[in-house]
């Protein structure tokens, strides 16, 4: 007889809370009075700092499936998009805290990697699990809530966006949808994970330049269209100047795939889009990418007209519930 | 033809989110630069308090049913359960985050319900909704990050318990589980809610003979054990010192069941079970409880051999997964 697969059933609700804590680690001393281990963490704010929060989720069968990502993957993934919202806001890490919802017949291996992948990031990126609830449900789940620090009064804030303003992106666009339909022919499973553009981030909170960003999950259409909210201000995109992966074009005609409707609403490349304020002797993309310590490239700019022009026609933006 | 119900899937996410957003409210300034509609909501620390952190969910299935509980019902306790971890923690509220997950065909009703319930629970106690998250799910689940504040150094830690130290509860027990029975018997649907111990434990945090603190979710069996981690001490209990509502004793008898398990094992009481450094002029119950700013009772001691006595045999500590 083949040796049974181990489940969360088999360990219970406070073995698998014990498993979470022990794997975590200990948390900083500097920032932490304590981590996971009791009713709640208690975090000493630092003076001259403002906190930066933010929450997303990682379900089942919507943004997973097992058998498409590796269960490393999954853990990995929840962690790093809400870090790149923190990127978004100019923010660095300082912790997070992990609400998982599991069935119980779920494969204790499978449990494992999952954290496995959620922590290494978080060991990474020095953002300390420092706490969590665990409960049973019928499909998985990771809702993660991530605390950030930024200088006191200079997150990068929405709104205050100027006609005139030039929109630039983080890396190239396109490289996530890529890598899932390439995943998709060949049946492999997904590995790839974005990098949260935290460093930039910081530096762009340090620019008085900076007049806007957001980072890109669900593409640039969609996410432009947030960024621009509100500002009854609009967007001129230049198509051609979008950045994309090398050897792009070809590996999107191989799968028989649109590249321009690739980079402008694959989504899920969680790279930056900001805006500043345009100047005569305003530096060139090069000299930007090296201030900014990632390529950065210019893709069109702020217009005092609404909408978005330049995007390619037909239904890009939103998207169903 | 009736009026076909409307669902998530008839607003779609972006509406959905904006909907969530205007109910929400505006957020204090004195603590608040930003609230839900940006990346991140951002906070403005306090010199000379820490932040408190928790995070809990509420699962259809595992903890609740529409058939069983209202969705206002609902909506109020996935914000009351955290709140409760505040209180035994001895912070203030701050604000808190939603990741909400819900089937597209979700009529929008009930939506309108869990969030009416949950925003007005916030506003009672002053913890505004500062962000959050939507996401399609197979099934309800409404996962809260709750954010408290407490003065320097002075949250209720777990793990300062001595032998002979003092064991308390607030309010009675018993009360929770004796409702869900007595509306399962009737088949109405729950619409009892928890008072989370918020004052009590502000309270608590400032008085110096505080060892020890933890909220009744469990029930206190399970949540005195997990009080008495890692401690290496044990607890006596008075079985007959256990707080009960009034008529506690024929009402269980009424629905056939056994009062002493009910108190001891029933679950989401949210009162908090604290303890307290003995002292020979200690106060009685009734001055302790003008004290605290709510009726509290002694129901044992700690003791240096580990173990809890005086509770009914049987299996009432720990839950399967």
């Amino acid at each position: 007889m083949p040796p049974r697969t181990r489940t969360l059933a088999d360990l219970g609700e406070e073995a698998l809370i014990e498993r979470i804590a022990r794997r975590a680690g200990r948390v900083s001393a500097r920032d932490w009075r304590l981590g996971i281990g009791d009713d709640a963490a208690v975090l000493k704010p630092r003076v001259g700092s403002d906190l930066v929060f933010s929450v997303d989720a990682q379900v089942e069968g919507v943004h997973f499936r097992f058998g498409r990502e590796t269960p490393r993957t999954v853990g990995r993934r929840a962690l790093i998009v809400n870090l790149s919202d923190l990127a978004a806001m100019g923010a660095s890490p300082v912790g997070c805290l992990l609400s998982l919802a599991a069935p119980s017949d779920l494969p204790l291996r499978i449990f494992d990697a999952m954290l496995a992948g959620l922590i290494a990031e978080s060991e990474r990126y020095r953002c300390p699990l420092v706490g969590g609830n665990l409960t049973r449900a019928e499909h998985c789940s990771l809702h993660v809530t991530v605390v950030g620090r930024v200088p006191a009064g200079r997150a990068l804030r929405r709104g205050q966006l100027r006609a005139g303003d030039e929109l630039y992106v983080t890396g190239v666009l396109g490289a996530a949808a890529l890598a899932r339909h390439r995943a998709d022919r060949d049946g492999t499973r997904l590995t790839r994970v974005a990098v949260p553009r935290l460093d930039t981030g910081i530096r762009l909170a340090r620019s008085r330049r900076t007049t806007g960003c957001i980072d890109l999950s669900d593409g640039l259409a969609t996410d432009l269209a947030h960024l621009l909210d509100g500002s009854g201000l609009g967007a001129q995109i230049e198509l051609e100047a979008l950045p994309v992966p090398r050897g792009f074009a070809r590996e999107c005609q191989d799968l028989g795939l649109d590249p321009d409707r690739l980079s402008v609403a694959g989504g899920e490349d969680y790279e930056l889009l900001f805006a500043r304020r345009a100047s005569r002797n305003g530096k060139g993309s090069t000299a930007l990418s090296s201030q900014m310590g990632v390529r950065v490239h210019r893709i069109g700019h702020v217009t005092a007209r609404s909408g978005i022009h330049g995007l390619p026609p037909g239904r890009v933006a939103g998207h169903h519930f």
